[in-house]
C-alpha cells in the first residue's frame, strides 16, 4: 500500500519524537508499505517565529510572513529524513515547492490549486521514504506561500489525493474520533469507522484531531482518513465513503457546541424581504448564523431566531437594534446561556423514530428544546446550557453509544 | 549607486540588531543609492540547527543538510524585509533560488556556477530594496545548496559582480583591515585602501573579517570590497584593483602566522623525481605545503625543507617516514615552535631594498631566519616562534607603517 503519514508539531516537538516518529515509519516500511510523511514545524516554532515578525509590524507584509514561517517544516522535514536515513532507509525531504503543490496567491492563508506529484512519484519509484515540509505550497509566480491553521493537514489529504495512495494516517496526540466527548461522559467509545458526512456534523467531536476543510477535502478526493495517536499503536478512527462502512451505525455520536447565542425577534414586519434584509445584514459584518427559525402566531405576528457563535453575538445585536429602530421588528431578546446538542448518525437515513426518540428523551429530563433543526443524518437542539452535559450523557445511553 | 551591503551574523544576531540593520540600509537609501541586503543566519542558528542534525547522525545526508541550514537565512531574510516595510520602505526577500544563484553539486560546501540576476534587477528596477538569503543557492536539479564557511561573503561578492554593483560592503563587528594585529602593535593602523593581492597576501590580518575565497572571487569578478563595521560608521577598508589605488603605500602590512610547523629532511637521496615524489604523497593525504626549500651541501648531500600548518605535522611525520624507511631520507627534524612573518606591499615591485631592510631588521633583534620566500609583493621568513611578537614590531616600525 501507499500511506501518507501526516505528523503534527506536537510529534515532531523535540528530537527524541522526531526519532519515535522515524521507528513508526520504519515499522511501516518493514511491512512492505511506501510511505510519504508530512511533517508540521516543530511545536512552538512557528509560534515563535510570528513573535519575532510581530516585533517589528503588527501587520507584517503576508509574502515575507509565508517566507518566514515555512523556514519551520524544512526544519523538522530534513531532521526527520536524516533520522531515516541513519536507520538505513533511504529517504528524501521536499519543500512544497519540490513535491509540487501549486496554490493560489493569498499569502498565509493560501488554497491547494493542484499538485503535481511527478517529483514524489519518481521518489518513490526509487524506493525512497518521501518527507513532504508540510503547510506550504508555491503560488504560479514562484513564491512560497502557507496554506494557514490546520494546513499540514491539507497537505497530507491533497498529496493523498494526487497520488491517489490508499490511506492518509494523521497522527495527532489523540487516538481517533469518540461517540461523544469522554470529559462529559466516560463511557464514549472511540468509532471505528465513519462516514465524511457524518465527520463533518461531528466537526465539535472532532475538533482538535481535524479540520472541516480537511475532512471536507478528504470527500472531494476519496481519500481514505485515519486519526491516530503517535504516542501508541492503538488503530484510530478511520473516515471513509458512508458506501464503505459495511455495518452502519444509527447513531454515530452526540456532539456538543457550547459556542453558541440566540437571537428572538419578536413582531417583524409583515413585508416581503424583511427576512432576507436581516441575514445579509448579518452576513455583511460577517456573522456566522446556524439555526433559524420562523414562526407566524395566531394573532399573525411573525417570531424570528437564529443562533451565532457566542463572541459574534454584541455585533449581532447592533445589527438588529437597527431594524427595530427602524419599527420593522418590534422587540428582541438576546440569550447566551444555551448550547446546541447534535444526534448524528448516517442511521436515520433509512430508520425513522430516531428525531422522536431524542425529543422524548429531553422530556423524559425535563429539558425545554427551544429549536430544532434536522438533515438528513443529524438532530440538533439548542437547550439551556445548564443541561448540556446532563442531555449528552442521555442521548449517549439512550442510543446504546456506550455498547 | 548600486550598493550589495552583506551582513554577517552577528550583525543579524538579534530583534534589535536587525533593526539597527534596516536603519543603516534606509540611511544608505536616503542618500540615493540602490540596496541589496544579503543576510547570514542569525547568529548561533546554524550551529544549533547542525547540533540538532548531529543528535540523528555523525555524518548526516549533505542534501538534507543542506535543506536544514538553508532555513536560518530565510529567517534573518524575511525578518529584515518586514522591518525594512514597517519602516514605509518597499522591500523584498528572495531565497539563493528565487535570487537566480545556480551552483554545483557538492552539497554543503557548493561553489556558485553563475548568476542569473533578472529577477534582482527586476526587483530593483521597480524600486525595490533586495534582500537575499546568503549562504545558499540552487543546484542545476533543482535542490537547494549551501556554500560553506564564509558562504554568505561569496554570495554578496558574486551578486555585486552579476549586477555590476558600484560596490560590495562586508559588515562585520570589526572596522576593516589593519597594518598589523592590534593586539600585538597598538599603533597599528587602519589600511584605508589595499590591493586584491595584497590582501590576498595579507590573510591571516583579514582572517576574521574576509575569507580568502571571497577576496579571489572579488579580484576575478572586478569588484570593489569594502570591509566594515555595522555597529559604527566609521569607514572601513576598500580592497580594490591595484590601478585604482593612486599612492601605493610601500609596505602595507605585517602579517602573522602562528599555525606553522617546519619539517626538515637531511640526506635525501640523490634520484631524480625524489622530491616530486615526496610532495605528491603529501598532497594525496591533503597536507598543505607552504614553503619549500632545498639546499645541496658541499658534500653533497641534498637536505629538503618545508612548512605544513601545525595540525597537519603528524600526518606529514608519517608519510616522511616512509621515505626514511624505504632508505631515500636519511632523517628528518620537526619543529612545530616556529611562526611566519610576512611584509606584504605592492610598493616593492618598483623599490629595491625592501627585503633587505627586513633582513637585517631580524639581524639587528638578534632573530635567526630559518626559511625564507618572497614573491613579487611579499616577503616572509620561517623565525623562532617566541620572536614572533617581536618580529611584527620590529618590522612594523622599520617601514613605518604606524605613521
Amino acid at each position: 500500500m501507499l500511506i501518507v503519514q501526516k505528523f503534527g508539531g506536537t510529534s515532531v516537538g523535540d528530537l527524541e519524537r522526531i526519532e519515535s516518529v522515524a521507528k513508526r515509519i520504519s515499522k511501516t516500511v518493514a511491512k512492505g508499505h511506501k510511505v510519504i510523511a508530512v511533517v508540521s514545524a516543530m511545536s512552538g516554532e512557528t509560534n515563535k517565529l510570528v513573535g519575532y515578525a510581530e516585533h517589528f509590524s503588527d501587520n507584517p507584509v503576508r509574502e515575507e510572513m509565508d517566507m518566514l514561517l515555512s523556514s519551520g517544516e524544512r526544519v523538522s522535514a530534513s531532521l526527520l529524513s536524516i533520522a531515516l536515513n541513519e536507520m538505513g532507509l533511504k529517504a528524501t525531504s521536499m519543500t512544497g515547492r519540490r513535491a509540487g503543490i501549486v496554490t493560489d496567491s493569498f499569502h498565509t492563508k493560501a488554497r491547494i490549486e493542484n499538485i503535481d506529484p511527478t517529483s514524489m512519484q519518481n521518489a518513490i519509484d526509487s524506493g525512497n521514504i518521501v518527507v513532504v515540509a508540510g503547510f506550504q505550497g508555491v503560488s504560479e509566480d514562484g513564491l512560497v506561500t502557507t496554506l494557514g491553521r490546520g494546513g499540514s493537514d491539507l497537505s497530507a489529504v491533497a498529496i493523498a489525493g494526487a497520488l491517489k495512495a490508499d490511506l492518509c494516517e494523521i497522527y495527532t496526540d489523540v487516538d481517533g474520533i469518540y461517540t461523544t466527548d469522554p470529559r462529559i461522559e466516560p463511557d464514549a467509545k472511540k468509532i471505528d469507522k465513519i462516514s465524511y458526512d457524518e465527520m463533518l456534523e461531528l466537526a465539535s467531536l472532532g475538533a482538535k484531531v481535524l479540520q472541516t476543510r480537511s475532512v471536507e477535502m478528504a470527500k472531494k478526493l476519496n481519500v481514505n482518513l485515519v486519526t491516530r495517536s503517535s504516542f501508541s499503536d492503538a488503530e484510530g478512527t478511520l473516515i471513509t465513503k458512508e458506501e464503505d462502512i459495511m455495518e452502519q451505525a444509527l447513531v454515530s455520536g452526540i456532539a456538543l457546541d457550547k459556542n453558541q447565542a440566540r437571537v428572538s425577534m419578536r413582531g417583524v414586519k409583515d413585508r416581503p424581504g424583511i427576512a432576507s434584509d436581516i441575514f445579509n445584514a448579518l452576513a455583511k459584518s460577517n456573522i456566522n448564523v446556524d439555526m433559524i427559525i420562523q414562526t407566524v402566531g395566531h394573532d399573525g405576528e411573525t417570531n424570528l431566531g437564529f443562533t451565532v457563535p457566542k463572541t459574534e453575538m454584541s455585533d449581532a445585536q447592533a445589527i438588529v437594534q437597527t431594524f427595530i429602530d427602524n419599527n420593522e421588528v418590534q422587540e428582541a431578546e438576546y440569550d447566551s446561556d444555551i448550547c446546541k446538542v447534535s444526534v448524528v448518525g448516517v442511521g436515520m437515513k433509512s430508520h425513522t423514530g430516531v428525531a422522536a426518540k431524542a425529543f422524548s428523551t429531553m422530556a423524559d429530563e425535563n429539558i425545554n428544546i427551544m429549536m430544532i433543526s434536522t438533515s438528513e443524518i443529524k438532530v440538533s437542539m439548542i437547550i439551556q446550557e445548564k443541561y448540556a452535559e446532563l442531555a449528552v450523557r442521555s442521548l449517549h445511553g439512550v442510543y446504546e453509544l456506550d455498547k
